[in-house]
């Protein structure tokens, strides 16, 4: 174990916290306020935002339309509404996506080069416009950590970045409530989404991480529980509450202190980064099909998550067998709530394999951590997944 | 669930972590220095400490024999150091002692008012000389949340309190290594200290805290595991990393965000105000006890820990019975590893009762959240830790 254990943004949690912003804004803010296709304003959470805003005498700017994946030229719209509008304080209202634009944006407002360069990490910042948000959709955990994942549509790249301590948001408000009316498919994507932040920190390297272990698997076992529950009773307060508690615990750096694998994440950042298909339903398709592969190289660990979180028996069947009933466990869970399982379901064939092989070695020849993955790796997993 | 979740302190984690300091700690800044009796010259921190100090021309003073159980006469010494030398950084290279001493020592000095005030919370702090840690012993969190616990030896009052973000440190560096020369009663102090803590947050009220209890659960049976294996070999890396990174996860915030009952804390605080017992071993005495009172009046959580923690079965035994079953696993764990098990054993007697039970209210009629207790039940459970 040889870490930095740091995450300093101020998290608000429960049942009209909204309230909070008025502690956390000062009077005469110059805001910009981001969110996407504008569901907060159906729901009325824009009207209680302003209302608080307009109460503190801010000055507010608007960015609007922020894509589910978001998109490089929102952030350069933001970049430009900050740096022409001496913006103090971005104030994210909206999902993942909503706050990873606005942390690129907020690097980028206070950086001279060109935000893509900050977002390649080909540049550094060493300074960020302060971000606030109020998160209306469980999932990313973006809302406590400092990652973010930006999509160049120009190039069809979409890359994941962090640059500690800037991309944390300052404070995030965090009301089971605004996520009542996340949809179905919506919520079941957030749900994968943290089972696979869960699996990629369970498959670290590390010898002594076994603490760490049971807190991914009790984790893991408890999404899968309440998973059913919360679908079948999407306003239902107790779950919603324990779905928001659970996905920002999934990836706020307590659980990654021994490190984590990210390849499902790099192979499905190079499918979505190409076709419109949402992160969670590439990561429900990818992950089996990654397990089987990995566990035939190094089946350890997948045996020990069996054995824990689906309480498998190992006794008389083989490694590999038992690793391949494991990743179908997975498989059955995610197509039980309803996500695709297979890229061909989503319209995604053979034609394109090479592109998106080749789309998931944007940063380096190599991915992973618990079983270190090259093209022909990549190949054969995206095979798999077809 | 409603909390505030917020933890500045930058926690660097590994062997050879010391070299931190030097990017934490900027040159020509006027240091107080913090410890204890002195063994940190024995084992070569001190000298290591003050080597890098040197090399970044710090101006040093410092405050050596700061108690087990801090004193406020100590606290009041590092006020006036801090207060005549314009004190930048106090640097506490200690256990949680140390620490907490040096968390009071931080906010006194940045106030007119008498420090006391401010442990007791009739003044509230504004400001702080800030606060670096080198740890040399897991027990008590201290290195990475707001709390301290200082007796006014006058008094005989132990006062816990906390002035986030104020007494938080705004680094800790925890190399395993420096805990390899804690002696063996010091260490399962510390073993006990942590556990307790996880026991007090899993006592809470919530209905909504499943994943929180079940990382309890698991942090409570990871250290009963690993515990006689560390007392075994006292110098083993990897385990002492291991009850490093638990101890400090167990008080960190992250699994307080339920709540939690604290009273055998409470009692105990009374217990080692009056009389110089171990903070560990007066938790190992009252924690059983507690434990059968409190179950007669609410028995859930003691089953659910029985179930999970020491797989008992339930079938076929009464409530009373069971939870008096658990409660007697800690106290044999507690007896296994080498710590007294009743008050007599430690000097302890009846006659002292009286002022045992007044020294638990302090500052209030009621302490506990699990179950609420007054004086009659915590004259109770003081005569069956007799």
């Amino acid at each position: 174990m040889n870490f930095l254990l740091h995450n300093p943004t101020r998290l608000h949690f429960g049942k009209g916290k909204l309230e909070n912003l008025k502690n956390e804004i000062k009077n005469g803010t110059k805001v910009l306020l981001t969110y996407g296709s504008g569901n907060i304003k159906k729901f009325g959470l824009y009207d209680e935002v302003l209302k608080i805003l307009k109460e503190l005498n801010c000055e507010v700017h608007e960015l609007s339309g922020i894509e589910p994946n978001p998109k490089l030229s929102s952030v350069r719209k933001g970049v430009e509404i900050c740096k022409n509008n001496n913006i103090d304080l971005i104030l994210a209202v909206g999902g993942g996506s909503v706050i990873d634009a606005s942390k690129a944006i907020s690097i980028g407002a206070k950086s001279n080069c060109d935000v893509w360069d900050l977002i390649i990490k080909k540049e550094t910042p060493s300074d960020r416009v302060p971000l606030g948000a109020v998160l209306t959709l469980s999932a990313t955990g973006t809302e406590m950590n400092p990652n973010s994942v930006i999509t160049n549509e120009e190039t069809k790249q979409k890359v994941g970045f962090a640059h500690p301590p800037y991309t944390f948001p300052v404070f995030s408000i965090l009301d089971p409530t605004n996520t009542f009316t996340v949809p179905r498919n919506q919520t079941v994507n957030g749900i994968v989404d943290t089972i696979s932040h869960l699996l990629e920190q369970y498959f670290n390297k590390s010898e002594n991480g076994e603490l760490v272990d049971r807190f991914c698997e009790s984790s893991i076992s408890y999404m899968m529980e309440i998973a059913p529950k919360l679908l079948e009773n999407l306003e239902d307060y107790s779950l919603r509450e324990a779905m928001m508690y659970t996905s920002f615990v999934a990836l706020n750096g307590s659980l990654s202190v021994c490190g984590g694998d990210w390849s499902t994440h790099g192979i499905e950042h190079s499918v979505s980064g190409i076709f419109d298909i949402s992160h969670g339903e590439g990561l429900a398709i990818i992950t089996p099909h990654w397990m089987k592969y990995v566990a035939r190289k190094n089946p350890s660990k997948v045996i020990k998550l069996g054995e824990r979180v689906f309480k498998l028996k190992k006794e008389g069947i083989s490694d590999i067998d038992f690793c391949d009933k494991v990743a179908d466990s997975f498989k059955n869970f995610f197509k039980q709530i309803g996500v695709s399982t297979s890229l061909k379901e989503c319209g995604i064939n053979e034609e394109s394999l090479e592109d998106l092989v080749e789309n998931t070695f944007v940063l380096g020849d190599v991915i992973g951590e618990y079983v270190q993955l090259r093209r022909d790796d990549v190949r054969e997993i995206l095979k798999m997944s077809m």
